[in-house]
């Protein structure tokens, strides 16, 4: 352990002894999310105030110790491994809903409200917070407002970030400060509020979050329209947009992925090239109008086969289905393991064509398997490698692919993270997108945590190289497509 | 002149004779925005290009002369007032629309180019950028990135910041930077974008922005409320919302108002307390559907009559009364005129009643007059006050009313600015709003502009007091309401 055991006493008086560990266990559990990346805290706390928060960070910035923040440990990227030790932050115990103003438009949480729950408080009053993560029944606000997490419905709801009116964040001093404002409108200076969003946990602890919500649509129905050529399936969503009619979520999967739930949930999804699950939302007039639109939008298209539906329980079924895909990819291959590698890209919408096809050449080219899905209406894309983590060969393969799959992004005009963050697997990639953004970066989180305590090493690329705990020496991968 | 005439001709030399005076004149003209303050620049350059900026700029940090950027010059606060001389860039020139993608759902265009001419260039692919400001026929995307100006559709669609997705920046040492991304959706990293929303010109000049466009809706329709007391004009605001129904916009003026565009323009509104212009869009079916439902809660809340148009030329003619009031109001009484002191605030849109009530009084208390306007559904008020500009006393007076009524707005959990910025106007008043915010703020202005050139002075209370080239000691003011 390398935290002196009188200033574990120190934080055990701050959070109560219950809500301070160092025990093996807890380390190591709290050593991951849901990433590939694992490094063992020195400390971790579970603070219940943001009193508790700023007396914490008071200590660590006394002592140097390194602040990880933590909400549900849904990240994909690593950015709440505690890659340099120090103090594991966990906010779930933060997790009250203080108002829910719905005729003024916001409500104020705690950071560790998850996103469901919050959903579930504003359904009385049939307002929601549109971005449906993938997450979202464990993922918590404060998490997704430092990743600028997102999902399905962000076409035509936005993301976080276009949620966020204000902030009470913790410095890197211990300071508290209050960001942003309680109004829908706010001029008065920079958007700081805006600025955290992102972040990651490197410029303070957000403790609590002020969001805007909206109306929840009264209704809505989806088209799934099954595709023989994956870049028809891309062209589909272009053609929508220039009617325009702006979905409530696209949801694209490449033969991969339909494969791979058919078999791991019997989804009976068409064997086709491609899907696309388009769904519209709002009054009931005019979801059945836009369902007839989108419906000779798909046709036209080129879509082989198209399925109608405004029945819940078969549109919760296709939905179930396009969730499963992350998990369905393990169960593909008998030895192989979906890895989030390359994972979360964004590109102009009209450039996914091209994107998926590109994938589908790399991972050809490399001997590896990779399964493309995303909310393609926005132009995020998700890809999951399937690997034999046994076979140092096969995670060379694969990192080499992730490497082409970015460069492709890159030179499209996209962006290597559209909703998960950057954490540590994206680190050297988004230095690559953008030196002079990153560059700019830096200067305000040197200003702001010049100490570096504040989540150390994230959105950079580490000295140490990715750092991962399913890579170790093991046979050869032979499987490819 | 306090400038060399060596660096003069080095700045000729950069933008072109043409394009950089020290004329009076010129220099007199330039001190000016649309604000009650003024102040002389040393020079004036126009240029038109990013790299024409940017060795402007690194001229400017190497002989440490303030630098100024300025769009059309319509801003009510003073944020174009070059308070500590220098060169006011006037970034007019640049006003190429360099990109339209509306199957990727964003354009990209140079600062300058106005509010009004981007949405003549989006209207034929069917599609806009909402925020719709007053000053749209003038002011210029980047005077509106930097002020996140907004108006009358923002409870609906937003303002400048949401729409934001990527800009171009000269920094303060010269460097260009390119922030955001040309996607609709980007976790990488912080929100860098959205920091320079609001900031004003003091972090840099913005050269280019990247901005997300919306389907433009297919019709619209307008209900004009009229209500003998103005508690029920802001509760009908209120009531709307809980339906939940989210007008595209929601004008609200009091008797002030009302008789001052009656007097002026012969609008022809009723004569009564408040009223109330409440505008719904989208598909045609949902807009009839819509106009019955607010026309209901409008009657529900007390109005005294309630008109309905769906016709275009009746609600110009509603919407052109309602834009007139600014200029209405300085003729309303014989010697006084408009002035925009305390001009622009936001509250959560339930206070509405209560501030503008408050508003009331404390003109009654201090014998002034004031006229109160604004989008009543996403909280934003304006205030003119009604001077003679010869009376000190009148000054007096209407400065503390200003203080009472920001006050007011502060303690109701509103901000001093909604849509109009900080400049100088709001500056000391900000600092009582948000003083932790303020002192972050200045750990970035510190950061990115350490030499202290960028649009100098603003955001914060000017050693100087407040400079207004409208005030000058003459008689007594004695009209009050």
């Amino acid at each position: 352990m390398n935290i002196k055991e009188e200033l574990v006493s120190e934080i055990a008086s701050i959070v109560g002894e219950d809500n301070c560990s160092t025990r093996i266990a807890d380390l190591y559990t709290y050593g991951f999310d849901s990433s590939i990346h694992h490094h063992d805290p020195d400390v971790v706390v579970r603070p219940r105030s943001t009193s508790e928060v700023a007396q914490l960070v008071s200590l660590a910035a006394r002592e140097g110790i390194p602040v990880v923040p933590r909400g549900g440990g849904t990240g994909l990227c690593g950015a709440a491994v505690p890659i340099h030790g120090g103090m594991v932050m966990d906010l779930t115990r933060m997790d009250v809903i203080k108002e829910v103003r719905v005729n003024d438009l916001y409500c104020v949480v705690q950071a560790g409200v998850v996103y469901d729950r919050l959903n579930e408080a504003l359904a009385p009053y049939r307002f929601f917070f549109p971005p449906t993560p993938g997450s979202g029944e464990a993922c918590t606000i404060g998490g997704m407002v430092a990743t600028n997490a997102s999902g399905m419905r962000a076409v035509k709801y936005g993301a976080t970030r276009d949620y966020v009116l204000g902030l009470e964040v913790v410095l890197a001093d211990g300071s508290i400060i209050h960001v942003g404002t309680n109004t829908i409108k706010n001029s008065s200076g920079y958007q700081l509020e805006r600025l955290f969003v992102g972040s990651e946990g490197t410029l303070g602890v957000i403790t609590e979050v002020t969001l805007k919500v909206a109306p929840r649509p009264k209704s809505s129905a989806m088209v799934l329209a099954a595709f023989d050529r994956l870049e028809d399936a891309g062209a589909c969503v272009s053609n929508l947009i220039s009617v325009p009619l702006i979905p409530s979520a696209t949801e694209l999967m490449d033969d991969i992925c339909i494969r791979a739930v058919n078999k791991a949930v019997r989804a009976g999804l068409p064997d086709v090239q491609a899907i696309c699950m388009i769904e519209v939302d709002g009054e009931p007039d005019i979801v059945s109008k836009e369902l007839r639109t989108v419906e000779e939008v798909a046709r036209r298209s080129g879509a082989s086969t198209v399925q109608v539906s405004e029945d819940a329980k078969q549109m919760a079924r296709w939905t179930s289905a396009r969730k499963s895909v992350m998990s369905a990819l393990s169960r593909l291959g008998d030895d192989l393991v979906s890895v989030s590698l390359a994972d979360d890209m964004a590109v102009p919408i009209s450039r996914i064509p091209e994107a998926v096809v590109a994938f589908h050449r790399i991972a050809e080219e490399n001997h590896v398997i990779v399964g493309t899905y995303g909310h393609a209406a926005d132009g995020n894309l998700h890809t999951k490698m399937l690997l034999d983590p046994c076979s140092e060969e096969a995670w060379r393969r694969g990192e080499r692919a992730v490497g082409q799959i970015f460069d492709t992004v890159i030179s499209l005009g996209g962006t290597v993270t559209g909703e998960h963050g950057v954490g540590m697997s994206k680190a050297p990639y988004m230095m690559r997108e953008r030196p002079d953004a990153w560059g700019t970066m830096m200067k305000l989180k040197k200003a702001l945590d010049p100490q570096n305590i504040m989540n150390p090493g994230k959105l950079m690329q580490w000295e140490g190289g990715i750092i991962c705990h399913l890579r170790y020496p093991c046979p050869d991968l032979s499987s490819s497509r």
